[in-house]
């Protein structure tokens, strides 16, 4: 790994969160965690790659949908503690069908209300 | 609480995690925890207020500095497990005087390069 990289600080599962981001419009499209081997995967393909903590396995993402995300940048914040990661998003992130997973605002007395834009039919894609 | 928030899934810890986004330039600001007393803080304020992992303590973001964010949206993603917290930011986020935390870039074979704005110099605001 590159030696920049050791600085990184994993938590006690071994695991740093990475927000990923459209790289073009700013949209902030998911969260979810990476390990060292998910990181190293994501910079040798520049292709994300995740590690699922409930299905304990490292992932790429799109590997089912064909939805994956090319890697434009890779920065770290201040404490060395999260990851953000911009890309070109392929299709959507979201597995419900739309393109970011935050699709679903707070509204004070009324229901979540569903902001994002649907771009796809989750049962068309994953089978259903 | 609102009753559309008992469906958020704090971790075993009871937090959240909260990624925080400027409203108008879409740039990421910084990612930080949330219990639900800190949510709740967050939504009658108007201002963010976080739990610090390390002081075992709400806080509120600007507390010393007076870089308060005022919260403008707030959105939650599909799997109820993170937080999206659209806000106006005030001086900047990160302690360390720039605008993002996530300032400082990966690139292969040089030190990581620092592509963030400086907005202030932290000793003329916490002391020195």
């Amino acid at each position: 790994m590159d030696p920049k990289l050791a600085s990184l600080k994993f938590d006690a599962n071994g695991l740093i969160p990475a927000i990923v981001q459209d790289s073009s419009s700013g949209e902030v499209l998911m969260m979810a965690w990476m390990n060292r081997e998910a990181l190293e995967k994501t910079l040798q393909t520049g292709k994300t790659h995740f590690f699922s903590r409930s299905r304990n396995k490292l992932w790429l993402k799109g590997e089912t949908s064909g939805h994956v995300q090319h890697v434009k940048s890779l920065s770290v914040d201040c404490d060395a503690d999260v990851l953000l990661v911009k890309v070109a998003q392929v299709g959507a992130a979201c597995h419900e069908g739309y393109y970011s997973c935050f699709f679903r605002q707070f509204q004070p007395g009324e229901q979540w209300k569903i902001t994002g834009r649907k771009v796809f039919e989750p049962e068309r894609v994953y089978g259903g």
